[in-house]
This record gives structure tokens, sequence and C-alpha cells, in this order.
């Protein structure tokens, strides 16, 4: 539950902001971006003026709205010809989240108020998001106890002969009679997910999401993830799930074994360890993101692997870690051409991995926050690949 | 896989409506669009002129999306550059689905296409896609078969006691385990799904879900859906999930009773049941969507029961099935302002509920092909209540 406390911080930096790039007002539109805000996602749309007190118009539940969030005006969606009244004034600059809004979304507002001048606000709102609270790091714990608590399970449950599907379908029982509220939300227009994702050898593969690892799902309608394969012994098991909670998501990856590995694996699996130590150490405040990728794909590159690093060769991602939070693909992302400093309180899923066609996909990954010691590690699960006998 | 001869079809389909609008193209670039016309979702953008051959241009994965699909060009994503050589000449009209795409994405191509005419084409691409060919129908059965055998078992592991989610987490992994693909898609903007609703008497509740029942949840950063209340003996057990299989979505909703049910509830469930049958028979190509809401509804209202109908009181939705196929929310929807008359071969979960606040939520949803003796019921599974002994 979102407290007034919290509600009005949040709400008073984004206006702050929103004066630094002289619009008038915010309007509103995505679900998340709403919840953040009034801790309520009820369909609605929210009205932040630079100055003053923030307006929530839902058009359903309103009074499941009204219980969810400390707002103190939240009323009925108005009909249209009452909108200028409320909405600033003509003339004025009124920011929206383009990245996520719809064009006809935008349409719709433009016409029931004429005259205002719609300016993109989605990197103020994401980078608002991307430093997170006391309260929010404490949620994001619970996320990350979810997947501690589950991840540790999986050498009681994952047997040679079983099919990708068969692990993921363990993983997914086991998270979500643990809380899990079952959806991952991304940002990005043309990225979908599932809950994570649990392959094997071919997971060596070529696909369309932005990750390291794409897997080949199970048609090429959802083709990321999970497929039909059987996980045999001594390939590498990789292990990829979100926990989500009260919203917050935490990522996490972690190997596991039926047998032995092949050396190369073993190696590659190891410098991932080091990459991830090294990233850990320079996430203090001001260091640049893109850097640290750099750091990052540098010691890839000197140990051999650069053509391995972050996926299948000639598709290779250019990031070793992104923010999560409300949703999986948030700021900063540590990635090749993001020239933002971190911020102290931003919360980061670092993951070097590494794809050896013909052979699986390795890595690790964990999720830190941002401090002046470097990155401060969620997870308690050690990061070591979890050898089962054959 | 969607053979050559199918995509041509669909793609000239859409080329006569495309004239009919006088638009000289279409740009496509939500990933399911272009999955329809192209059988693969890769991150891509899909163009096709009013004459002559689609070419689709891919940012990830080249080699994956030629893997897939059957079409003839399919090219990695140019530079800007190169755009307006490939798109249209300047001052041609240029479809793009407004209704889904984010106002970023419109900016960016009608800046690196300049003078092209952007106009909304999402509901040529939603009727289109509302008519299944008997390719997609036999996929549609697939899912069906998925649903019918999974709630079948509910009987095996339905309890007294166990919570909401529990129960959700059971169906969940039998469906997985069955092949679903995890992901439910929508289309609308504020709407979000996790794979469906095990709900039972705290069901009767508020939420932003644009369905009768929305479920409490997890929190309130995901309101819908199953929620750690306890399932007792004696309240009606509403279990409605989605199932999907190649990309395609079939709803169903069975009830079951640990115990007796309240009499007042078993009447309501009967007229849904009498409703149902009506909608089917009413499902004939031309008949008016909104008109077979209005019998339905009529129904309702003269067995005493319209103020329960579709929903809480206050918050009712004024339908009574919805389009299902790539997506749960497509066309047609039987609801209040739909004029557009049935065309065979469309696919509607029918779906006569109805909310008692105190008592829980009761009802029926089975999907149906409009043919020209009415509905033709994909699922074979018998719709009564399933009562299990206390």
């Amino acid at each position: 539950m979102l407290t007034l406390h919290e509600s009005q911080r949040r709400v008073s930096r984004f206006q702050e902001m929103l004066r630094g790039k002289e619009a008038s007002a915010a309007l509103l539109l995505l679900p998340i971006d709403i919840y953040y805000f009034t801790g309520t996602r009820q369909n609605s749309a929210l009205w932040i003026p630079a100055e003053g007190e923030p307006v929530l118009l839902v058009r359903k539940s309103l009074s499941r709205a009204r219980a969810e969030s400390p707002l103190a005006d939240i009323r009925p969606f108005p009909p249209s010809k009452e909108l200028p009244a409320l909405f600033g004034a003509e003339g004025s600059a009124v920011g929206m989240t383009f990245d996520a809004v719809p064009v006809q979304q935008h349409a719709f507002y433009s016409k029931v108020l004429p005259g205002r001048n719609f300016v993109d606000v989605s990197m103020l709102v994401r980078e608002l998001r991307s430093v997170k609270s006391p309260f929010e790091i404490e949620l994001l714990r619970r996320s990350s106890a979810m997947l501690d608590s589950v991840f540790g399970e999986v050498p009681a449950f994952l047997k040679a002969g079983m099919r990708e599907l068969d692990l993921a379908a363990e993983m997914e029982y086991r998270l979500r009679k643990a809380g899990h509220e079952g959806f991952v939300r991304m940002r990005a227009f043309n990225q979908e997910l599932f809950g994570g994702m649990a392959v094997s050898a071919g997971a060596a593969t070529y696909g369309f999401f932005d990750g390291a690892v794409t897997g080949k799902g199970l048609s090429s309608a959802s083709p990321q993830g999970a497929s039909l394969d059987e996980i045999r012994e001594n390939e590498p098991v990789l292990v990829d799930f979100a926990g989500v909670a009260n919203g917050y998501i935490v990522d996490m990856t972690r190997m596991f074994v039926i047998g032995t590995l092949d050396p190369e694996l073993q190696r590659a699996f190891d410098l991932s360890l080091e990459i991830q130590e090294a990233v850990r150490l320079a996430m203090v405040p001001g260091a640049v993101c893109e850097e640290i990728f750099g750091l990052a794909a540098g010691m890839a590159d000197r140990a051999g692997f650069g053509g391995n690093f972050m996926g299948m060769p000639g598709e290779q991602s250019r990031f070793v870690g992104h923010g999560v939070g409300l949703e999986l693909d948030e700021l900063p992302v540590l990635a090749q051409g993001f020239t933002m400093p971190l911020q102290a309180g931003q919360v980061v899923a670092v993951e070097p991995k590494f794809v050896l066609p013909g052979k699986g996909a390795i890595g690790i990954e964990n999720t830190f926050v941002v401090t002046d010691q470097g990155g401060s590690r969620l997870s308690g699960l050690p990061d070591e690949i979890v050898f089962i006998r054959a």
C-alpha cells in the first residue's frame, strides 16, 4: 500500500522535473506510471500540474481506486467537454509519455483539449522511477526472497529427460504459489516476455528478444523462452526468472548441470563471475553507464570470449545490465550509448552471459542497488553452478 | 507454420481493404499484426503496398524471421536514409495501426518518411483478423482441446481451504505442461491479464478489468484474478482461463462447488446457460452484434437479474461476448454500440455471467465459430456446474 508521504514525495520530485522542462503539467495514461504516483492501476488518467495537487480521473473502478490510493482528489472520468476546464490552459505545454501512449490516445486528448502542446516526458518519468526509495527497495527484497527460495529448490526437481517446458512449469508453479503476480511488465513496444526462461543446450539460438539469451520458445508466435527440447546430461541449463510482488520485479539467473560441464563453458562461467564482480564494484553514483559496459565487454574480449558475449555471433546485445522495478526494462541500462551517470538508489540486474553456438548459454544474473560502496546485492543465493548427479 | 498460400491470401485481402480506403500502403509495427501476415513476430516492420509484394524489414533476428516466414522479401532493417526509397512516395497515404502504435514510433516514421500522410487502419486490420480461415480454426481447436483436458482435471485438485492463488497455480501448471505459451495478448492499451482467473465468493468485487468478473488479485499493482482468499465450501468457484497454442487464444469458464450452492446462484447459472444458447442460435452471418447483446441483456432483465448481469452493480460491462484469436480482445464484440454484422468464420467467446454481491460470481463461457447454422462450439466439455463432495 502506497503511503500518502511516499506518493507526495514522488509527485513533488516529478513536479520539479516538469518545471525544469517548462511544462505546465503532465497527463499520464500508462497504468504502471499511474500506479507509481498513486498506488492504484485502475483504468484512469492522472493529471499532475507542475504546481498544485494531482487529480486522478477514473473510468473503472472508481471505488477500487479510492480504496487503493492515498491521493486526495480521485473523481469519475468526466464527459469530454468538461476536460478543458480541468486540464491546463490553451497554449500550455503538457507532458505525456510518448514511448508508451498509442497514437489514438494522443489524438483523443489533442482533440478534447485543443491548443495544448503535448510534449514527450517519457525520459523524465523513467529517470524518476529509476531511483528507488527505501520503501521500494524493501518491496524489491520481497521479490528477491521469492526467487532465492524457488531457485533453491531446483536441484529437487531438475531431471534429465524433462523438457525445457517442464522445468519452466515447475519454476512458474512454485513462484506463483510464493505470491508471484504472474505478469512481468515490459515497457518497450515490441518486447514481450512470459515469466522467464529455462533453457538448455539448444538455447544457443537467434531471436527477437533484447537479451543475451532468447530461447526457442513453443512456436513462432511465442519464439522465446522454454521449448519442447529435452534437457540432457552434461549440458548447461540456464534458468532466468523474474520475481514479482507488489508490482516490483527482480531478475535472477542461475546455472545447473546434470553431470559434468564442458571446460570452455566453465571458463566462460568463471569469467561471468569476474565481470559481475567488476561491474558491482563500479556501480557507484556518478559512474557512467556505457563505461561500465565497456569495462565488461573489454574483459570478455581479453579473455577471448568477445564474440560470445551477450548473444549469438552477429546479433549480440550491447549491454550488461538493465534497471528493474515496476518494469523489467527500466533505466539505467549499462549499455553502449547510455552516457548518463548512475544515481544512488538505482536498481540494476547485472547479467554477464555468453552464448556458445552448439554448446549452449551460460552466465549469471543478480540484482544490485547502486550505493557509495558499489552494488549492494539483493540475493543471498550463491552464484556457483549447481551440479546434480547424473 | 504459416504457409505461403495462407500468407498471400491474408495480404491480398488486406490490399483490397487498403485500396478501398485509398491508402497506397500500410506500415505495420505491432508484432502480432506482423505475425498474422508473415508467420514471424521477430522485431521488425512490415510494409504492405496496396499493389505488389510485402517487404519485411527485420531488426532482430533476421535469420530467425527468414526461417519462420514464407515471405519472399525479408531484409535487414536499413539505415533511415534508405527508407524513403522503399516506402511509397511523398503525398501518399500510408496506413498504421494507431490503436497500438506509440506516439514515438509514429514520430520516428513521420520524420524519416517526410511527406507521407499516415492514416489509421486499426479497424481494417482488426476486421480482417476477425474472420478466421479453416487453418486458423484448426489451430483454435488445439487451444480448446488444451482447455478441455485441464478443466476436466479440476475436480481432482480443487479442495476447500486452498487459496484462489493455489487453484490458479494448479490450472496454470497443467495448461503450461500441455503447451500453453504463457502470454495472453490483449490489444487494448490499458488492459492487462495473466493467464486467467480462479475466484471464489470474494470475486464479487470492483475492478478495472473490462470483463464481468475482475477478482481481487494479489496487490493493487495486479488487482485482478486470483487472490489469497481461501476457497470455502458451498460457494461458487469460477474458473476462467485462456488456452494459447501457436498464438491462438480460446477462452473458457466453468463453475465448481464444494458442497451445495445457494439457490439464487443456481438460478443465475441456469439463466446463463439459457442466454448462451439464445446467443449461440443468433450467431449467424448478418446478425448485428449489439442486437445479440440486447437479446442477452433482455433475458437477464426479464428474469430479474438485470442488475447483476456482466459485473458489479454500477460498473456492469455492456457486452456478452468478445472475439478471440491472436488477441483476447478481438472483433467482433457482442456489445452495445457495435453495429457491425457478424461474418462467417468469426470466432467469439460468449460469456453470460452474473455477479451477486456477497455471494460471488457465476456463469459460463464457451468459444464459438459463426456459421449459417449459428455458433459452432469448439469445446466438448459439458457446461454443468461440477459439484464436489465436501
